[in-house]
């Protein structure tokens, strides 16, 4: 197959680059380096983004920002990077990219586990967990030429205590290796609407 | 109690507000009617509104628009309608209210079914239920001052049948009466982090 991995330089992108690269033809796009540079913020970007990478049998996002940090300093303003990136950016990626996926093809996202399982300063990255999950769910059952949609829900990443370890105090983090094996079964299997959780 | 009801004059809103004001001292606040104007979709009105209203024991949020239509016709720029009212609209009357809301108040949201059972053409609303749902049980966790968070997932209302029927075949309406009762059950109970499903 070939498939589109945006986010593809991240810590889960790369996982996921690599589970699939020695069975498929994988494009990588991300803001920085890639195949294809795209900001998922922008709408203008994700059309051009398709233009240039043409038919595709499966689109994959590992990317999607947020803000982090206490309700008390969240505000309608910092939320906002969670709204335009995480949120409408990965469900932008769908609303744009359907004339571009090949039938039977597939859209996975990513969620993450704080929208089951809070955690301080997490409630924006929550919010647009959730917002996905809904959105996947609901688009499953309306998607044309069989295509499917599925989102990926990981714990915090090993590889990313660094920087997120501090947010996830007693959280058991897993390999980016292990969450990228749902990004797989989402794209050669045959389930949609599913949030596939690795706990 | 002094309770902020936003969107009073809608159908669940009226309904809320019958079910309240026998026993709580209610204020109606919505787009074009009520004790204190309000357009959700702008931080400015909702920061003009509680500086208005000064302090309060609840807010309810009744109000929240959504585009509906199929997967086909949805766009990045429709959407938007449901991303600016019912999830950013129900979200900043949060962050911009928190000041306003005494010591043990509350916050109660408004998400709807078809976050959890999905019809065709509801996929924007869905998703911005879900980013409700998921937004109000990670604050919940994070409200300072006892100051409670909840949400009310209600079916199709019996009085929404006329607009809304087409779109919920098959579904069993409720009242609004009925989905009422759950906005008191969250200002007056001491429960948080909640989704009150009335289906």
């Amino acid at each position: 197959m070939k498939i589109l991995v945006v986010g593809a330089n991240g810590t889960l992108g790369s996982a996921v680059r690599n589970e699939l690269a020695s069975d498929h033809e994988v494009i990588s796009a991300g803001r920085s380096e890639g195949d294809v540079k795209v900001d998922i913020t922008s709408v203008e970007s994700i059309k051009a983004m398709y233009q240039k990478v043409g038919k595709i049998d499966a689109v994959i996002c590992a990317a999607g920002n947020a803000y982090f940090g206490p309700l008390n300093e969240l505000t309608p303003e910092n939320n906002e990077v969670a709204v335009q990136s995480k949120l409408k950016g990965q469900i932008n990626l769908v609303l744009l990219g359907l004339d571009y996926v090949n039938d039977r093809g597939s859209f996975t996202l990513t969620t993450g586990i704080i929208m089951d399982d809070p955690i301080i300063g997490g409630i924006s990255s929550a919010m647009a967990g959730g917002a996905v999950r809904a959105f996947v769910q609901a688009a499953a059952i309306e998607l044309p030429r069989s295509i499917r949609i599925n989102n990926v829900s990981p714990n915090v990443l090993e590889e990313s205590m660094d920087s997120y370890g501090p947010f996830f105090r007693g959280f058991e983090p897993v390999p980016a290796a292990r969450a990228a094996k749902a990004f797989r079964k989402s794209v050669e299997g045959a389930q949609t609407g599913q949030t596939y959780t690795v706990y």
